[in-house]
């Protein structure tokens, strides 16, 4: 094989309750990443087209550019790599838009060479890949986005992620209003401690989701997203918030919460048409504000990045 | 039916990261309950065998009578019961004591006239006489008493109980020590406070057990039973805790924890004699503290009460 072209799905990190815990994927949008052998001994980042604009070119400080260079390294060849990146989705947006460049590139690198190793050996390279673009190593959106569906990361240290089969029938919609919210004051205006009641209450639903999606039980589902601890605070940051989730609770979401640390809001619903109308209704909201925002509709994509 | 005897299980409340909101039953110890119908037109406790020389015999005090007395109320009935209950567990001990009391007395007299209610109607009755033994209705004990298996408290406003299907070969290995912890103490040592981050952390076991039960990964359910916030403070409470803890797990069991807030401690294995070498362990252990000790050793308990 001399050249690849694979895409990677944007990502839903901290899924209301499950704060830093639980991420899941979605068929659109992501990214589209190519991989072209070269004689070079390089790995160049030749191109990123889309709203990929604002991204380095500089190969290590690109999550795509760093992690090929790092698998390709612990292989022990200087095969030269060209990269071109078609990023087919916002930046910034809570979607987790460097894990999916993380993501496809560490996929179609693997694949590209012979498929050396597993897909659970290339966990580690994505977060690398977070890193190089965020600063941290978080694997919430990559995790979801290399293996599809819900993910649990039970914990850091050691890494314990796992896979959750979900329901048929889970449709995600999302809306990127064009806000912006910097992840680090997202980040710091958390709360250092909190009142273990409240905790305690949070637990219950985090446990109550996870039952709810293993058994396919959306009535649970719905009951459980709820988060007393992050929305409250983090909602703040998004003009709107309020607003949309009112609404969108109102069509029949099963819940609702902020994507990643917004500015983009999920929902979650067990029926495509309202999944659709809700998309439609958060535009409208959106317009209303006069901020101009996209919607995205998909069942929770269960496969990860996939050949195209 | 003239007569009937129930038996209901000893309970295990705040299993490790589970905080108030997850519990499950045990095949033994119990308590055993014989109501009678008299034409006194009364409900009265006539006598107390077993370990239970300590509870009063007062109806409204005592959760058999109080439980059984509210519900012939909301019958509209003034049938007379006679009340002997043979408590065959021992008090103040954190495995459920006055649940295991309730429990038995509300399915005993639903049965014994007539199953007029439904199982799931009966939970607040029973977690009423939780508050006439306890002065707080909660549901950790009494839920899984009687439903059996592992159960879920997701919320109380509103009540929200869910029964988890768990593995087929999972044991509890129980030893209550002879030392006393008032319940009361066991609140208000715990912090009003703790750190997001350690919330964050016990959020990712919570979720990891409640998937390891419903899909029995035995590994997944043993690496989440961590519990960073109450362990640390109300294990200062129980001597030998920790030497218990350590034994058990060296002997292979999944994980460990405090019995409701103590001062029992209970093990969860996967294998019976394990199960079995665990509670010799326990006995030497305490023997060597010159502290008496029961142990009981069953598996998960399925159906919750039964007539016997």
């Amino acid at each position: 094989m001399k050249e690849i072209k694979v895409f990677a799905p944007a990502t839903v990190a901290n899924v209301t309750c499950g704060f830093d815990i639980l991420g899941f994927a979605v068929d659109q949008p992501g990214d589209e990443i190519t991989l072209r052998k070269s004689n070079s001994g390089k790995v160049k980042i030749v191109k990123i087209t889309g709203d990929g604009g604002a991204l380095p070119l500089d190969t290590d400080q690109n999550s795509c550019g760093a992690v090929i260079k790092m698998f390709l390294n612990d292989l022990g060849t200087d095969q030269g790599i060209d990269i071109f990146l078609d990023k087919k989705m916002p930046l910034g947006s809570g979607l987790g838009s460097s894990a999916a460049s993380s993501v496809a590139a560490i996929f179609a690198i693997n694949e590209l060479v012979g498929r050396p190793k597993k897909l659970e050996e290339l966990l580690p390279y994505a977060m690398e890949g977070e890193r190089a673009a965020c600063g941290s190593g978080h694997a919430d959106n990559v995790a979801p986005g290399l293996y599809g569906g819900f993910v649990l990361i039970r914990s850091y240290e050691p890494l314990d992620v796992i896979g959750l089969k979900t329901p048929n029938d889970l449709y995600a919609t999302l809306v990127h209003p064009h806000i912006e919210v910097k992840t680090k004051d997202a980040r710091e205006i958390l709360r250092k401690q909190i009142y273990f009641k409240d905790s305690v209450k949070q637990s219950g639903n985090v446990a109550g989701l996870i039952a709810g999606l293993l058994t396919s039980d959306y009535g649970l589902i719905s009951r459980s997203m709820h988060d007393y601890i992050v929305e409250p605070i983090r909602s703040i940051l998004i003009p709107g918030y309020d607003e949309v989730k009112r609404a969108v609770m109102d069509l029949g979401a099963l819940g609702a919460g902020i994507s990643g640390s917004g500015p983009s809001i999920f929902a979650l619903s067990n029926d495509h048409d309202i999944a659709n109308r809700i998309a439609a209704k958060m535009k409208t909201i959106y317009a209303g504000f006069e901020i101009e925002s996209e919607t995205y509709v998909s069942k929770i994509n269960q496969s990860g990045p996939k050949i195209l």
